[in-house]
């Protein structure tokens, strides 16, 4: 786009750079910005007393800064703040029939950023982080809704993770067969796999039951 | 089931126990069964070069052991021979539309499960484990196609992980919002996610077009 500045490539460091399946990395930060754009959650890995720990939480993006969002009292969010964490957001496309067991595969989009986080402390930033992760998860129902009371913003930790050091893959197209194996009788080809929205359900004690808002609605015709 | 000797109840450990939102936390063996075998993909934690680093990957199940696999050239998959892992399969049910912005959530089924894996060395086992990755991707697949031969086993790490130190965290049901906002005029409710297969597209190679097998159509079928 004419007047965008260029921003910088993915990969800057060797842990963010892709070593396996090469071809597969994609290096435009368009296409991180696409993988964090379309998944639900993460998968957070942080170092708790000395071992590995994966979280699967929201999150939400703004421009080059994920947000990250959990209680003050989870001692896995707070050992985030101590050190270097991984988030991980996955998309699978497609399962890859192939005619060779070991060439079974998925067709994915993967994001993979490195980092240390910091804690969120500025108020309006971390209202604004907040409904980040709320538009994530629910685009267009902020404003429909109550804001964060004073006692659930005190009990509430926010983070933000620089999406500088990241890493994008992506495997796409058919099964890679070897030639020898291609006049096998087996069936190769892709399974494709999708997330959709069904029909909304709304609460029980909904003031007003029936109106399901176009915010919802116009989601079941996505997918992501 | 009369004669089926009971399994032992899951989270053995301290950190395998869920600490936050017990209500969530299910103890029973199957239910941690039950979101292995509905999972497609899984992230494993691992600490590489002091840092965690996760890892999206395939697996699968039989009885109490998670297999796993990769390239005998992947560090990371290496590095998980050195100490403790941890592995989350994570499923997304709904998203859960609240009345104030702070109950907003997703239903979810979660196994998180910690220990250090092995690697699978006898031929047997490492035979069996990769039929069962296999398996769980692209069920009845594996007698259609070529084996794994002398060469693809030699470039293949394939390690157990035992299902001992494991957690299942569950939420279902409506939005838990508070009291007063019960009279908003917000829509609250749930949006169901559902990942479902699409129609299979054959490879443009295929010996035979045209006939996608019984163990491919049936999945179109169902929902995971």
């Amino acid at each position: 786009m004419p007047g965008t500045p260029t921003r910088p490539k993915l990969s800057p460091t060797p842990r963010s750079t892709v070593t396996r399946y090469r071809d597969r990395a994609a290096t435009d930060r368009s296409a991180l910005d696409e993988v964090l754009d379309a998944g639900l959650i993460c998968h957070i890995g942080v170092t708790l007393h000395g071992a590995p720990v994966v979280l699967p939480t929201v999150y939400g993006r703004s421009a080059d800064t994920l947000y990250l969002h959990g209680s003050t009292g989870a001692g896995n969010l707070r050992a985030a703040l101590t050190g270097d964490i991984c988030v991980a957001v996955s998309l699978v496309d497609a399962i890859v029939y192939a005619r060779a067991a070991m060439h079974f595969s998925m067709n994915y989009r993967s994001a993979v950023i490195h980092g240390r986080p910091v804690e969120v402390t500025d108020p309006e930033e971390r209202l604004r982080a907040l409904r980040v992760i709320v538009d994530h998860s629910a685009p267009g129902a902020w404003d429909t809704v109550r804001a964060p009371d004073k006692k659930e913003l005190a009990a509430t930790l926010v983070l933000a993770l620089d999406l500088t050091e990241a890493s994008v893959k992506i495997r796409a197209g058919d099964p890679s067969d070897d030639p020898a194996d291609l006049n096998s009788d087996a069936w190769a080809g892709l399974l494709p796999v999708r997330q959709v929205f069904g029909t909304p359900i709304p609460a029980p004690d909904l003031v007003r039951p029936g109106a399901v808002p176009d915010h919802v609605t116009t989601r079941i015709l996505t997918t992501r």
